[in-house]
C-alpha cells in the first residue's frame, strides 16, 4: 500500500508544505523513519527528534512546519490524522471468509458465509453472528450470544451465552465477556449463589483490551456505550453502565451499578466503588481511587479513595512524600509550645 | 419455571402478605419488573422503589411490608431468600452429557458419561472427572488432574497438571489454576527458576471469577478452603492458604505463603503481604494493603500497606484529601512560633 | 530420579556435612520432608523448623550447619542451590514430539518434528517454531510469529501476529504477547483507533506469568530482555522496554514508552508511569507508585505516584496511619498559638 502527499493532504485537509506526488508506504516514529515512511509530531516529548529524522513527510502542528526537514503535513490535530494515515497503510489482515475445519458452529448457529472462523473457534447453539465477523482461534462465543457485523474476536476470546455485542467492535485476546457478577449472599451456612440472570450489552465500535473482564448483570444488564475504548486487564463488574466514547485506561476496576457518563478518560490502575455515579466528561487520573458519586465534569485525581480536583491531588502526592517529616515538625512545634507554656 | 407464592412463603420460612395462588415466572429489579416477576430489598439505595414497583411479589425484610405495593415475602434475610429463589426460578443450563466430536479426551483419562465436554475441552492424560462435570468449550484439564462432581468449568479455563478440585466448583472463563509460583533465585549469571513442585487444593463450593490466576505451590500445596467465593482477575500466589467461607472481591492478590482465616471478606483491589497470617472473620474495605499479620477479627482498612481498625482508616481518607492544607498549616505555625520567639 | 548427596555436593560447589552415599529423591519444606527428601532453609521465617526437620539432608548457609540435624550441604546461596537441585530432581515433563490430532499447523508455517503441539493447538500462517518447542492444548501462535528453541508454552496462550520469542522463554497459561496498545486519537466524532503496527520481541530465557499482557509496539516494538521474569497479571504497555534479568511480581502495570533498565526488581502491585526511566539495578516496594523517572539504581516504595527512598516511604506508611492524629494535634497547636495570641 502507498499513498501521495497530496493524495493525504487532500483526504485529510492538510496542508501540505512539500512535493505532493512523493509517496510514502508505512508509517515509522521520527527516530527510525526512512524514505518511504511517514511519521508524526504530537507530543513534546519527540521534539527533539524532529530535527533528525530521514521520514519522507511528518504531519505536525503549524508551529512545528519551520523545523520540519521532510515534507509537512500541517494538521490541528496531528494524532488523529496520523492515526487516519496509518489506517490506510496499514489496514487489517482482510478476512479469509469460511469455517475452519477445525472449528465448531452448532447446527442452529446464524454465521453468513462472509465470516471467517478460525481453527478452535466455536459458535454455540443459537448464536448469531453478524457479516463479516472475524472469530479467531480457539474464540467461543457462547450459546444465543449476538456479535455485530465486521466484529473482530481475536484468538482465545470469551463470549458468555446471551451477550449482545454492536458492530465493528474489537475484542482482544483473554478478554471475557458475560461471566457471572460476583453475587453472593450470606446466610448460617456460609454463601450462597445469585444467579446473574442479566446479560451484557456493547455498543457499536467497541474496543475490549486483553484479558479485560466485564460481568453479566445481576438481574438487568451491564452496558457499555458506543465508541466507548477498554484497556487490557479491566474488571466491569455487574449493572456498571459506561457511557458513549468514554476511554478507560488498564488495570482499571469498576464495582458494581456504578455508572460512568460519556466521554470520560480513566487513568490506569483507578479503582470506582460500587453504586455511584461519575457524570460526563470527567477525567481521572491514573491510580485514583473514587468512593464517592462524581457530579461536576472536570479532572480529578486522589488515593485511597477520595478523588479530589487535581490540583489538590498533585500537591497532596508531595505531601505524602514529606509525611515523615510533617510529623517530625508538628511533634517540634508541640514541644515548643509546651515549653513556652512551662509545662514541658 | 415458574412458582406460587404459597410455595415460596413454605419453603424458605417466610411470612406472606398477598395470594399464595399468585405465581412468579422470573426476578427482576423493583424499577423493571412486571406482573409475572418476583423482586426484593435488601440495600437501601433502592428503597425508593418499592413503592412504584409493578412486581408481583417483593422478598422484603419485616419493617418494608407496609410500604410494598405488591404481595410481600417477608424474610429476615431478604437477599438470601432472594438467591434461593432465584436459583428455582433461573436453574444453570442443564447438562448435555457425552463428549463433543471436537473434544479431545486422553485415553486413560476418566470421564464418566455423565459429564459434558463441549467443542474444543481438552481433558489430558489421567484426569479424573467426577459425576456430571461441565467442561467448557476450549477449556484444559491438565494430566493427572481431579475434578470433583458437578463442577461446572466454562469456557477457556486453564487448569493445570495435578490440581485438585473438590465438588460443585464453579470456574469462570480465563481463570488459570495451578500456573507456576514465581519462584526464582538469583546468582551471579541472573534468575535461576525455581520447579514448582507443589500443587493446588480447592475445596467444595469454591467459585472461580474469570481470569483469576492462583498459583501452584513451590513445595507444599496452594489451599483454596471450602465454600470460598473469589471474584475476577484475583492473584492467588504459592502456597497462599484461604480459610473456608472466605468472599475476596475483584482485583485483590495475595503473596506467596500467606495465610486467610475463614469467613473472612476481603474487599475489592487489596494488596496482601506474603509470608503473613490473617485471622478468622477479618473483614478489608476494598483497596486495603495489608502489610503485617492481623490477629484480632474485625474490620480494617488502609493504604498503603498498613492496615489500621476502619474507623482510624476512613478517618485518615479524609485527612489525606486535606494533606497539603495541613502543611500549610503547620507551615504557618512554624512561622508563628519562630516569629514569637523572636528568631523569625 | 535420585542423587546422592555426594553428588550433589560435587555438582554445586557444597561443603557436605554428612554420608555422601545417601540418596534423596524429591525436595520438601522443612516441615513436612521424610527420609528421602532434600531441603533448604533460606529465609529465616523458617529457622525454627530446622531443629525438627527429618529430612535427610538441608542445603544451609554456613551458620546453620551446627542447628542442622541432618546432613548438611553448604552453601553461599542456599537457594539457589536448592533450586539447581529441585531442577535435576523435578524434571519438567518430556515431550511427546508430534502434533496431536486435534492440533491445527497452517500449511506454510515451520514446525520441526522435535515439537509437541497438544491438541487445540493451533499454528497459524507463516509461524516458525524453534527445536522441541511445546505448543500447550488451546494455545494460538499467530501468523509469521517466531518461537524460538525449547519454548514452553503452557494451555490457552495466545502469541499474536509477527511476535518474536527468544529460546527457553516459559508462557504461562492465559499469558497475551502482542495485543495492541491503546492506541486512540480523540477528534470531534469520538475516538479513532490508531493501528499498531510494531511488534513484541522477547529475549531468551524469559518466563511469562499466568494472565500477564504485553501488548505489541505502536509502530517500534515492545521489548523484554533476556532473562527477565514476570510474574502473573502484569500488563506491559506498547513500546515498553524491559531489561535484561529484571524480575517483575505480581499485578504490576507499566505504562507506554517507559524503559526500565536491567537486574531491576519491581515489587508486586507497582504501577509505574508512561514515557519514564528507570535505571537499571532498581528496586521498587511492592505498590510503589513511579511518576517520574528514577536515574540512580537503589531501594524506592511510595504510593501514590512519588516513589522516594525506601527508608521514607517506610516511615511515610507509619505517618499514614496516624494522619488523623496529626491532624487533630495540629488543629490544637493552631489554637493554643490563637489563645496565646489572645485573638481566640
Amino acid at each position: 500500500m502507498s499513498l501521495t502527499l497530496g493524495n493525504i493532504a487532500g483526504r485529510f485537509g492538510c496542508e501540505l508544505h512539500g512535493d505532493p506526488d512523493v509517496s510514502v508506504e508505512r508509517v515509522a516514529t521520527l527516530q527510525h523513519a526512512d524514505g518511504a515512511s511517514i511519521s508524526f509530531l504530537a507530543n513534546d516529548t519527540y521534539r527533539p527528534q524532529l530535527e533528525s529524522t530521514r521520514a519522507a513527510a511528518v504531519i505536525v502542528g503549524a508551529d512545528d512546519v519551520a523545523a520540519c526537514p521532510a515534507a509537512a503535513l500541517v494538521s490541528a490535530n496531528p494524532y488523529a490524522t496520523y492515526a487516519h494515515v496509518a489506517t490506510i497503510l496499514h489496514p487489517a489482515e482482510p478476512l479469509q471468509p469460511g469455517v475452519h475445519r477445525g472449528a465448531f458452529v452448532a447446527d442452529d448457529a446464524d454465521v453468513p458465509p462472509s465470516c471467517e472462523i478460525a481453527p478452535g473457534g466455536v459458535v454455540e447453539r443459537g448464536a448469531v453472528l453478524g457479516e463479516r465477523v472475524y472469530i479467531g482461534s480457539n474464540t467461543v462465543v457462547g450459546r444465543h450470544a449476538r456479535v455485530g457485523d465486521d466484529c473482530r474476536l481475536m484468538s482465545n476470546v470469551t463470549v458468555y451465552h446471551d451477550v449482545r455485542i454492536g458492530p465493528r467492535c474489537i475484542l482482544h485476546s483473554g478478554a471475557v465477556i458475560g461471566s457471572d457478577g460476583f453475587g453472593i449472599a450470606q446466610d448460617d451456612q456460609g454463601w450462597t449463589k445469585v444467579p446473574q440472570v442479566g446479560s451484557v450489552e456493547i455498543g457499536a465500535d467497541v474496543e475490549i483490551g486483553a484479558n479485560t473482564t466485564i460481568d453479566r448483570g445481576a438481574i438487568d444488564d451491564t452496558v457499555i456505550g458506543h465508541g466507548a475504548k477498554l484497556d487490557n486487564q479491566i474488571q466491569i463488574a455487574h449493572n456498571v453502565a459506561i457511557g458513549e466514547h468514554t476511554a478507560m485506561a488498564a488495570l482499571t476496576g469498576v464495582a458494581g451499578s456504578t455508572t460512568i457518563g460519556s466521554r470520560c478518560m480513566i487513568g490506569g490502575a483507578s479503582i470506582i466503588a460500587g453504586h455511584i455515579s461519575i457524570c460526563d466528561q470527567v477525567l481521572l487520573a491514573a491510580g485514583t481511587g473514587v468512593a464517592n458519586s462524581i457530579a461536576k465534569p472536570g479532572a480529578y485525581g486522589g488515593f485511597p479513595a477520595n478523588a479530589v480536583d487535581i490540583k489538590t491531588w498533585r500537591r497532596n502526592v508531595i505531601r505524602y512524600g514529606q509525611l515523615d517529616d510533617m510529623s517530625r515538625r508538628l511533634r517540634k512545634v508541640e514541644k515548643q509550645l509546651r515549653s513556652a507554656r512551662g509545662d514541658a
